[in-house]
């Protein structure tokens, strides 16, 4: 059905695409147990989003799996046979159907015996456009008494590249949660002319809402980036937070 | 009276110096058109800020000097020949006769025709051991209507290195002021193992405040320094804020 066409850093075109003024919808979705379930909830929400007019739609990270490490594999996805894939296939239909462009947030990945932790990005035609492996996987250090424990580097393996994409929004740097603690990938995403830098993401409260408020703002002021009319803005996703469709630009 | 012996970036060694527990002394000043006056106060800070305990005391951006870009020639002084320059010599012998380190702030520098706005670092026993030369002067776009305007460039020249400095208290990266919005400077003195990252700054409300905490808080986070017992911090001085001596360490 969808073909799959990755493009990598390295290919980004360096002639950036043109922006206009459009509207983002960034999904905050509540993860079940049941992958279908997940499924069916991120699409209607996709679907709120654009019927509320956003023609680049946001999923949060994990989307169609609850955040346990033990668990990644039973709900990872083949990125190469989108067909077999359903989280995969509903986000080429949707975008195909509403002929939006959605940054599909995260969903683990199984490829060639390893398990990654990617967000996958799908045009208005239902092509997959592009795909990010986070990069800095999230392992905590020993907790306090009482404190969440995660190593996620327990399942998953890190991805090793930027990704740049260009999309009918504009041209998009990805990243994944905890991507966002490193200042150097925002600053190669704008060094590549990046209009948008997304990062879909999952955090708890104990690790989470204060660093997040922090980073978001930082990325942005540091390359630059204003959050305005046709300007840059480093948007980001999280599961609890934002209302489920939110006119960013 | 006191030996030049200015350490670049590329030559501080790579042995890390130990640090143990001190106390920071941060002072602020209210700048007049005297520099004799200027040269008093700061001296009667820095004195009051050791007799609190403070083995590291800092002083603001252009302490000496009004922040004015019509002024800096005037009150610029050569820092290779410090018998002649009051504000070094000042420095100088209140580090020796109080046996503390200073981070100077920064003062207009003359050099070879040329003005920078540079920041000497003094030991203990009134060595020059390091100057910071600004290397992101701050200028101003077009101002808003009732907004200040400013351009340093118009008078001074931009350094061009980073500068690290092993000191009494640890090892020192310095950055003045404007310094502080480019990530990759904070970044640079995190690897080459700096305890501490000093930014003597000066600002007005209309650009300053709110880009500062956010910048500070960054560079904290983002290379991993803890303002906490014997870990890095990064420490900024500033004109109006700060108490004059602060316990920050």
């Amino acid at each position: 059905m969808a073909t799959v066409a990755v493009q990598s850093f390295v290919s980004a075109p360096l002639q950036v695409p043109k922006v206009t003024q459009f509207k983002i919808g960034i999904c905050q979705l509540k993860v079940t147990t049941e992958k279908s379930a997940n499924i069916f909830n991120a699409r209607s929400m996709i679907q709120a989003a654009a019927e509320q007019g956003a023609s680049l739609i946001l999923l949060p990270e994990m989307w169609n799996c609850p955040y346990s490490t033990d668990l990644f594999a039973k709900f990872a996805e083949d990125f190469s046979d989108i067909d077999s894939a359903p989280s995969l296939l509903m986000l080429s239909e949707v975008a195909s159907s509403l002929g939006v462009t959605i940054i599909g947030g995260s969903i683990p990945e199984k490829d060639a015996g390893q398990l990654y932790n990617s967000c996958p990005v799908f045009g208005p035609n239902g092509e997959l456009k592009a795909k990010h492996r986070k990069i800095h996987l999230f392992d905590m250090g020993k907790p306090l008494p009482g404190e969440v424990q995660f190593k996620e580097s327990d399942n998953i393996s890190a991805g090793e590249k930027p990704t740049v994409v260009d999309t009918d929004c504009g041209r998009i740097g990805i990243g994944i949660c905890h991507d966002i603690r490193f200042p150097e990938l925002a600053m190669s995403y704008s060094a590549r002319g990046a209009h948008l830098v997304c990062y879909p993401g999952a955090f708890n409260m104990s690790t989470g809402a204060t660093l997040w408020e922090l980073e978001q703002r930082t990325r942005a002021v540091d390359n630059q980036v204003i959050p305005c009319y046709f300007m840059m803005i480093v948007l980001y996703v999280f599961m609890w937070y934002l209302a489920p469709c939110c006119e960013a630009c």
